[in-house]
């Protein structure tokens, strides 16, 4: 069987495991079970015809005595490039916006609140190729680009905030940036969150590209909760995640483009991990399937790999839905009532137990040039 | 099935899946195969006599054309308390030396290097009763207690490195300290680790007994790696985790003492994403069945729960051993080539995109009680 076409280990559990053992292992593997969400007929109906899978799944909370329920739902979208790479580039644009218009109108029939969608959603994931040329021809201005444009007229129609990650341009510095774009449901630009941390390993210097960003740890008080985007390669960075709680993120997006061997085995580690460590959700988005670039690039590649899908939700409480599929677009329809942050963080109470203070004194020693570590020899 | 029978995920996997979906499922859950290693099967009958499971896995890493391979062994021990809660304390000290005494020397017949013991290892985890009496007579002193003594012995019989959990008692200030004496394998005391983070969750408020560890992040320089130790609930703590690292740890043990439906399903998360997020090797120890204690305490409980073993090390690489077993005493034996840590680390270049003097300064604000979190509002 090729990494490509195995589905999820989720279905795979589920088909060949006894009823008993499957409780006892995906207890353990995944935490407390996520309810199936009853989605609408109608969005079901819509998702087959469209050629996508949907799933929903619930986190509960306790019933609280003085603070009613924030039950929301959020919507993650992962989808494969609609035309190939070296069509006319508008036209990559606008087959990706029909796509996703698709999407999200059934995210909508699900009564999601809010939507994200995968890294630098609007195009190939080129950047492996090292050529500027076509590819930067793909950035928009975060505020006033037809992408963002887009994305207002979808957050306006649905009530909707959307986190709309793109290659931006700055037109003002010459600079181009890699991030998400927070639209509120009102149809306004909340703000941008530009990707914090950059990598150069592979064929994924990006650097090439874009640099670290420069927005720090912003978080968007929506009328739904108090949202973060974490942008990709962040996730390998548990401080990443963690100045964005400490700004009172309540849900932290991970629009991500990630394949193979070394990633995989990661990628239902490290935001899971975020979300425990954290007290709060996290939402970690992949793209799916294999892109194909014309000239040849390192290593003699005409691709990347195999993107890997397999969205996912992870909860405070350490439990997570199952993921999207491997091989295919699809929408993750999750309902969370809010409260459970906090009422796991007053159990386990890891940021009164976290000792900050001394770790900003460490850690401001550490990264000085003649900094000593503590090591003890004989 | 009842939790506490439950022998282990990866057997559960390893008898049900068919062979070509095994292999996904094991390359997606676990990463990257560790080898099973070759023991001696003087060592394997040693072992099924003493009724303890022994397993032995190897990590690799690629040969380098300037650096020798840098390959050691590592031993981690789980087991159940030997005595019944209620017997004399110096007998049931004295049953667990013995028990340790037994594992330590299959350890050596397997050619261990550096062995750690769970946490507290001479004790019931009695900390969930809340008495005094008479669990504060455990407590040694790190430097010159029987327990220290008794693990000199071993090193030196055995040129072994000797990680040492205990609870501690030091007279001079009449405290309690919950600290891994660290033994070098010439016999010397090399240092001591005290548990920088402390549980207040439910009956596991452990500071009722001692507080928050005052060593930092000390690293100990052996003759075969550079090792730190996180205990316990240090685990939960990225910033703990990275320190250690940051000081130069090559490994981290986590001896822990575990139980419940919130911890386990963390317990595969945390010190594997620690392996990932720091480019290092990780060995999460955890205690193994129930300790039952004669006066009832909070919640109508005469216990705290099953501790579930599945003791396991995780790898740069994102791989990780399978564990051992949810109820059984057990020694796991890993061979792991250091080089692998800078091999990761000069691919991944976590250390390098990690961007720590911003996060020092971040971290100084936030610390601060009048700190204005960066929250943006329509």
């Amino acid at each position: 069987m090729s990494a490509c076409e195995f589905e999820s280990v989720e279905k795979c559990l589920e088909s060949h495991l006894p009823e008993a053992e499957l409780t006892e292992v995906q207890r353990i593997l995944f935490g407390k079970e996520t309810k199936k969400l009853d989605l609408p007929a109608s969005a079901v109906e819509a998702a087959s015809e469209r050629d996508f899978e949907l799933k929903g799944y619930r986190f509960d909370a306790v019933q609280e005595q003085l603070r009613p329920p924030r039950r929301i739902r959020v919507g993650l979208i992962q989808h494969r490039i609609v035309l190939p790479t070296d069509a006319p580039i508008l036209d990559q644009i606008t087959a990706m916006h029909n796509r996703i218009g698709e999407l999200v109108e059934v995210a909508a029939m699900c009564g999601v609140n809010i939507i994200c969608f995968q890294e630098t959603w609007t195009m190939p994931f080129a950047f492996c190729t090292r050529e500027k040329d076509p590819w930067t021809e793909f950035a928009e201005s975060a505020e006033e680009g037809n992408t963002t444009r887009f994305c207002q007229e979808l957050a306006k129609k649905y009530n909707m905030v959307v986190v709309s990650p793109i290659l931006e341009r700055e037109e003002l510095h010459s600079t181009l940036w890699n991030t998400a774009v927070v639209i509120s449901n009102s149809g306004n630009v909340l703000g941008k969150s530009r990707k914090n941390h950059i990598p150069r390993i592979g064929d994924f210097n990006e650097s090439t590209y874009y640099m670290e960003g420069d927005t720090g740890h912003t978080v968007f008080q929506t009328q739904f909760g108090k949202i973060a985007v974490n942008i990709c390669y962040g996730r390998h960075h548990p401080l990443n995640w963690f100045m964005y709680s400490i700004n009172g993120a309540e849900i932290i997006f991970n629009p991500s483009a990630t394949v193979g061997a070394l990633s995989e085995p990661m990628w239902s580690i490290e935001a899971r991990n975020a979300a425990i460590a954290n007290h709060c959700f996290t939402c970690a988005i992949n793209r799916v399937g294999t892109e194909h670039f014309k000239s040849e690039f390192t290593s003699a590649h005409h691709d990347f790999g195999h993107f890997y899908g397999s969205s996912y939700v992870a909860a405070p409480d350490g439990s997570r839905t199952p993921g999207l599929s491997r091989t295919r677009d699809g929408l993750l329809v999750v309902e969370m009532d809010l409260n459970l942050n906090r009422q796991i963080s007053d159990k386990w109470s890891f940021k009164m137990t976290g000792r900050y203070a001394e770790y900003a004194e460490e850690l401001t020693k550490a990264v000085r040039h003649d900094f000593k570590p503590k090591i003890v020899k004989e």
